[in-house]
């Protein structure tokens, strides 16, 4: 049984005079931030001061890197060829890592957004471009993402370390995959049931699928979200609930 | 008298499927590259083939900065706020140290480009905006740049070291500035008349301005241009002559 | 004394996931709304609902027209060409003609956005520019903006008709002119004083400047803010107001 | 046998500093002018210009519309929702509708681009997505595209005019759909053999399939290239031949 466990969150993601979600609100709930790297969302500026108030608050800052892809907020897949992907990723991630210096921290992990995360599950080409980019930069950076993903076959095959993660509001299919969010019950809702699983999924490793079986989860991280008022209660519910469990909330080694 | 110059060019400057330059030739002339960025020109995959075969030539790699400005080539100006601009050239700067590293190479060194360059002449503001972004990058990294600009003061407040540049094509008032693009004779064209400029520049520190009077100007760099076939041909006519004259080709200190 | 005012505000300021403003609150507000025409905010599919709510509402569509600048916003001055500044126009005219037409609408005026509205108040070129687009697109559309402005003198002399507004939130010069929101003072806040003012702008071709002094102005449009809860609610009370004070609130003819 | 056929090429791809092509050599070849729109390639003032040579020179314009993606040069297939993608498409078109008639002319047809083009010969709901975008901006305007693909069908359903066209320098499978890019022999480069057959196609309508069959084929217009001047020289080199062969070369009706 873990008795520790990563709180991880979308953060820098606001663009222009254009505000999502609530950086300050979280930056006091998660452990490590996953902060947007301009290609989906974030100014350098806005950059900048969320690994500030990242750094003094004592949470780690991870590159959230992305499909170059502003106006469908790397929402949409875009059939990028590898090689070009791989550079974007490294520049991505190389943008962010001189941000963070300036700001008094460092880039200590890689987590894909949106549609490159969703693609490079299965795609095999698109995965492995992403895996020789964080490998470029540094082979010590671990990534953030799915367990049994091409992602991290990839990854795992160029030696980087993999960090899986669990979804605090999604539903799990009986084979450990999520419920697609176009179908009925995908995410759920009420903070305290969301709090009552994501401690299961922790002190135990498992989590009950759709079907209600009882399947076992690999979780080094969670992943809660804090774009709305809501999401933000449901994360700090999490947060708290875990902590009452005993668990210890850190930054995965 | 000095043995030693620098031949510095703007490399890296196409973007998506549009070719500027003949950057596989001017990394043959030249002895450091400016590399685009992607804030005016540039897309990753074409900054990491550039920084490659930099890599490979011998030639020193700096971070070509500019303006947020791909739809002009970062040629106007824009009256960004400083913060915005710090963070921008971080931004730059970082994910050009990223493509670096991964083609084997660093970025040693940072130079303004287009509009940005022009405008931190004069502009204080946006000029100490520019130099806290390379100090707060890397401390050490040289600015290339004009002497006399207010860009060289506020690096020089910084401690940073400030490389002064000639231009091998253009014309020189009295001062020591650059005639205005738009008087007549501000650019020359003959290959051999502006290779005899640049040696006598270099070797006696002195150059002849557009009113017939000699002034002194300091060079430790000069800069040439790559962006056309004659361009090309200037360059080299530059870089032979400077070694005929027993000039030593070498990346400043 | 004018019986009638027009109220307009800025619309279809959001993009991709990014929302601005309660367009749906303030589209039962305006008689006029400026719709952003994607250069410095507005995606196609956004500004598309935007104009059909206009269409049901019956409230009549203008082009918001803008630096090319969602960085910024379109917030910050760019020294463009005029020969690319009217293309840049009219290229936005036509995009949100289109886009109109398709809504069950149509374009029928032109107001310049942010840093392009206050550079043209001074800067010929640029005004010239602005103005040569708008006639060139159609010669019959009005213009909305500033009166005694550079851009209205431009836009008189190709035949334009301009219209011009007042603004509810702000205070005036002696001379006529705006205070700037650097100065203090220079916006108000209290929705019931806002709503005063504009009423007896509007009754009476009066304001009172920042010094105290009674000053005329001529108004047949009301710019009202709704990029906030509050600004909405100032609109709103701007609006009961002046219909409150039996004037009719109907878009200029 | 026709007696009448149209030429059309892509232009107004140049962006910013960038050239590509030559349009002012190709204005002189064809009759049908795929005018690029801003999405993958095309600045205003370029797009400006461009028309109003296409004026003079009394070749119609079309609005070459993209996915929005000038990094990828509109090459890549992005995953855009279909109201999304309507909203761009008319955005588009609407855009060079005021240009065009600004330079004196106006928008006759409609031609989808790169990644876009191929991906609704197949994708149904990014076809009806076009199709329906060109039917609400004009119900009256042709589309140039593919015979037999899923946007002529969509097209079609809304009862607009679809004119298909066939590739001067592209090998056809014996089922009439093109050999793909990556297969050996798929693009023809012998100027005179590709001018052989495209009159024999033009003539006949027949063409020779890669495995040596003759099949039919329907063409109003033929697609020449002029990004290079290998491309410029094929474009002239068909132009001519069909002059000679009698064949009345116009835009279609």
């Amino acid at each position: 049984m873990p008795a520790t466990v990563d709180l991880n969150a979308d953060l820098g993601e606001s663009f222009s005079v254009w505000q999502l979600g609530d950086d300050e609100a979280m930056l006091g709930v998660v452990t490590s931030a996953n902060v947007a790297c301009g290609f989906h969302a974030g100014d350098p500026a806005l950059l900048l001061d969320t690994c500030r108030v990242a750094a003094d608050r004592g949470v780690r800052v991870g590159a959230q890197v992305s499909y170059r892809d502003l106006p469908g907020f790397g929402r949409r897949f875009i059939d990028v060829a590898p090689d070009e992907l791989t550079a974007e990723i490294i520049y991505q991630i190389g943008a962010l890592q001189a941000i963070a210096r300036a700001a008094g921290t460092s880039v200590s992990y890689v987590k894909p957004h949106g549609a490159l995360y969703n693609a490079i599950v299965t795609h095999t080409e698109q995965a492995r471009a992403v895996a020789a980019a964080v490998h470029a930069v540094d082979a010590r950076l671990p990534v953030l993402g799915l367990a049994g993903s091409a992602f991290f076959s990839e990854a795992q095959r160029l030696g980087l370390r993999t960090v899986p993660e669990a979804f605090a509001d999604r539903a799990y299919r009986p084979d450990g995959t999520l419920v697609s969010r176009r179908e009925p019950g995908a995410v759920l809702h009420d903070p305290s049931a969301i709090a009552d699983r994501v401690a299961t999924m922790v002190t135990s490793g498992r989590v009950t699928a759709v079907d209600g079986s009882t399947i076992p989860i690999t979780v080094e991280s969670i992943c809660v979200h804090g774009d709305s008022p809501g999401a933000v209660q449901i994360a700090t519910t999490v947060r708290e609930r875990l902590l009452a469990e005993g668990i210890d909330l850190s930054a995965f080694s």
